[in-house]
């Protein structure tokens, strides 16, 4: 059996319904957990957000890790805290939307969208798609204009903003997939690629689904993160001596 | 149930061996199947040989799907044929071990290297980097210098030399992941990855495994290759007037 | 005496025609023959016909070697069986299309811009862009939405819709060269070229001359593709052991 | 008159020697305050280290701003918590050392060395490199294999260690400046760069100057960071209604 | 005191009014002179223009490099001569408007745009761009469409144009902060700033402070140019025995 | 008749020499002319000793034109003044040695080593190679340490360097061909070819070569220089009003 803990990485009221959505794709061998922060910002548009909540999320990894979880992912497009997650993990698996999603893309197709919420996501992301090697995949980034927390409140216009979008991605910027940017916008993928005739992928069940994948890949192969170098994680000595109780 | 069809495009005797080394590394759910080529070269490490077989190996592509497959591997780390198996591909997922192999390496560590067994190779894996956007990911390109046929021949001398290469791609090139840049270099990795202690791809179990998760994305979310721009299937009218066998 | 072979790597009708286009154009003291497929597909827009076509190719450009031709051209725009063919050559000089127009273009201003048939050769186009370096050299590609073998159907058509996605090429993604990305769009450059008073590279004209310089290159300084790597030929053993009649 | 905060962004005994150190080289009308964290890592060699000290940091920034200061500097390589600061800052400059130090390089000379301490900071140095868009003018990145702390125990060693390494960036890489990677390498480079020949660069004091001339040209000209896109602040509401004490 | 000489690498009848601008913004301890050429052209659109002026240009570096100046801005964003002008520097610090303009633009976000005067000169500016590595920084290039010497004829004409292909490339390519890519488009950027609502860098301005900032790196850190390699001076033997007046 | 004129861009005694040089490797149709500039620099190592003859570069190009050349090369690999004299060009061709190199090399193999004469020169190339599009095709950049005064002092000596250079760019680096960074590296390839087994290209045969390629496809097929953007000639009337003689 593989448990995968699924981190909701801000407060949010939607743990069981995306605890339903997630278990709808799941392998028939794994457990599903959802988790979400206590306090906190309701979303992560802004970088600082995304700061405050890592510690925190960082804790929840530690925890996860103890409690014999064998993957976990980081509910965020922007991949927060992902590097460090790898860093203070011993075992477990870990991944996040972004990554997940562009490895995908990649593979459907040689050239992607990715339909941000706010324009104010875009440099990140674009920061993000280099990082991760995808920048001669990528087709353009684009925004449909509503708020994060807006997503899920009348979802035939989110459909309808993110439809025009992506035609004109498809149309105009040569892409071949859809990658729809942002975990909140869950629940729409199936209904628009029926529309747009193309790959659109939800990312936090890209995500998911590759957690699983690389849970898989470290059980029978022993490929697991780089924890000599990349992923070195720091000292247990350091961390007791400085008290740094939210890794330790 | 997933069937997963291993192709080694090439003549060989190791049909079994291979279905047996492959069928200590699949999903419980997967039927293995391992085919080869009745005539031709009996490795590819040149580019007309590559040539050569591509077109019987779209028709067994083309087999593969009608028999109900459910994926296929193109078992060569040159990735021969991919995109033309795509083309004409309806449903069956397709990949290959370069492709494969990067994916999962670039989700390891930073960097990585790749060992092939001639110099020979390098400039088409060079090539294959670039084409799948893993350029910044890549450490170094080494080689071993042994013939493709030779590498099962004296085990330990093969070991031996990918240790060695593999050694300096580490200490010196900063590679945090290993992949074995030849599908014949099968059954090596794992005592390989105890002597190294970084990640080492063996590149056949990887396409194999990613073909499963492949399938699974397919099943579970509609996502395959996109059938509208890049992997446009050819007119069933044009197959049929010119006599195209090979991919009717 | 220079003896360049252009192949036509197809079933095709217009060997004569096409004979007497190169016929103006070629160096005083070259020899043209045309030559194309007995049989299989017409255009090699799909992937898959191109593989198809490579072995054929292959046994072409083997005999042509044979006959003492100096130089052979591939002529396909997507360049199929160009490092294969390379990879076999002993003596023979073979360049293609792509290669050869981006060479010139890129000498002739800072960006091209290249009109393709359909979107569907985009993809690919795009590739053997990066493959040959010219990416920071790319404006943009560009479709006009014509099957290859409507091309020379409807002449004034066919011109139409180039200047038409030529002009937008120029004026808006700042193409200083455009490059006719289809040996079919072949008679057409001179007149728009005036029209859009930017050169506009004919890529069958541009392989074949360049086919006729490298040759040149080769007799008088010896200057040939490197046979040591990249292009090493497979050995004879091998080839005659196995039966690769295409290539021996 | 001009006020710039240098945050250690770890626990330190140091603020007053680097007080001391920052003065000898500020313009006449800066005025230098420094200061460290109370509790915490006492160096962030490790990604999760600087997580944790993120939120404190973006205190510290809020504070200054508030305390009206002009500018702060970051002063860790790893350029932690850079965006997240720039973008709840309102007027107040904030710079860091990686970010300071490639931009002066750059324009020393074509391409620079970076002297990391540790070979585990150099994946993360690398992707700095990239995202700061100096990808072409990297030469090298060395480590020295020498603790952070241990960095001003042997400043004899630490010194010869950063000698035998920078003249190989010099000689074999083609360094024409080199960066010290670590802010802890302070008060060494002068003496490095008369026995080197190049310019050597201390990131610390990079950046503290870099600091005064972001301050200098927003006093004069308006020109700050844009805050309608990449740096956009959050919306104070939000902070207040989730209790976002850090950040508020 | 710091002495910086401002040269137009023109004829020019403004040096005064130049003086009166810069004076504007200078640091408290900077001397500003500002000097023109005597004969030639008097804008440099043209490459050719650019290669003669530079012989005229070296002349000027050398000699306030004897008269004791600090710094020198060659004020042209095409930035001609500058590499020249650093090899026969021995402590003269010099820069030019697209280096300063693109080091500040790329710390104050993301992605900038350079608005040309003419389409002729997007080449060279894009040339430049790629040398210095911000490409990943650029959002576009665009052209008002004017003459350099109509610029201050009509500044209500060009401030329009300016601020409608400012706007298209704020709000279509995604442009954080724009750059005027034009010395002669003095005087505008205050207020284009405030309509536009983003940083808009006077590139005349940007070099001039830059040179102030990079004097007070050599002099307080001996940060100067690296003069063993890329600016090694050419040996004064030569230059006699060659009478190189211009540069001797 | 196609009359090609060699420029030595700089003082040099062996234009005879040069004249008997190239016309062993001229086509029948050519006609050579090779000249040299009365004064100034006797080697272009330095940027400023280009920048002093780039003035005179031009008026020879503008005199060849008059005189009723069909093309000109300049004999430099720092290609100094290409791009100026191709703006003031109105049909006549020109080329140099680094852009005629590089598209031959690439066109060789997959990638290519320059041996430069001085490290000095290394930034120069290595931003010609990005600046012509060539970086994913530069195996490497290797000195050899000798004054291009003496290159031709010592022939054996000279030989001796490149070859030991050159192998390990082979070996090593992974060229597949080699370049020689310097015209004055002339009469050495056939031996250096011989000894290394790989292509190796003399940079002023390249050049001259190419230029009667460029000739050849100006006179069949109108292909030239854009004279619309990037090589717009500067109007006459600006010429003539600022008495600018060297482009008159």
């Amino acid at each position: 059996m593989t448990k995968i803990l699924y981190i909701l990485p801000a407060v949010a009221e939607t743990v069981d319904e995306r605890k339903r959505y997630l278990s709808q794709y799941k392998c028939p061998e794994t457990e599903v957990a959802v988790t979400s922060l206590p306090e906190g910002p309701r979303h992560l548009l802004y970088y600082s957000y995304g700061a405050l909540v890592v510690p925190k999320l960082l804790k929840i990894i530690k925890g996860a890790e103890k409690e014999g979880f064998d993957g976990a992912v980081i509910g965020c497009f922007y991949d927060p805290g992902l590097r460090e997650a790898r860093e203070i993990a011993e075992k477990l698996v870990v991944t996040a939307p972004a990554e997940a999603s562009m490895h995908i893309a990649a593979t459907l197709g040689q050239r992607f969208s990715i339909i941000a919420t706010e324009t104010k996501s875009i440099p990140l992301m674009r920061e993000n798609v280099i990082k991760y090697g995808f920048q001669d995949h990528l087709a353009s980034l684009q925004a449909i204009d509503m708020g994060v927390l807006d997503l899920q409140m009348d979802p035939e216009e989110t459909k309808r903003r993110i439809v025009q979008v992506a035609e004109k991605a498809v149309e105009q910027d040569g892409a071949e997939v859809i990658i729809l940017g942002c975990t909140e916008q869950f629940g729409f993928y199936q209904e628009l690629q029926s529309i747009l005739g193309v790959p659109v992928i939800d990312c936090g069940l890209a995500a998911f689904n590759y957690a699983e994948f690389l849970v898989d890949l470290r059980n029978k192969h022993g490929w697991y993160f780089n924890k000599k170098i990349e992923y070195l994680s720091p000292p247990r000595e350091e961390i007791e001596a400085w008290n740094l109780s939210d890794i330790s």
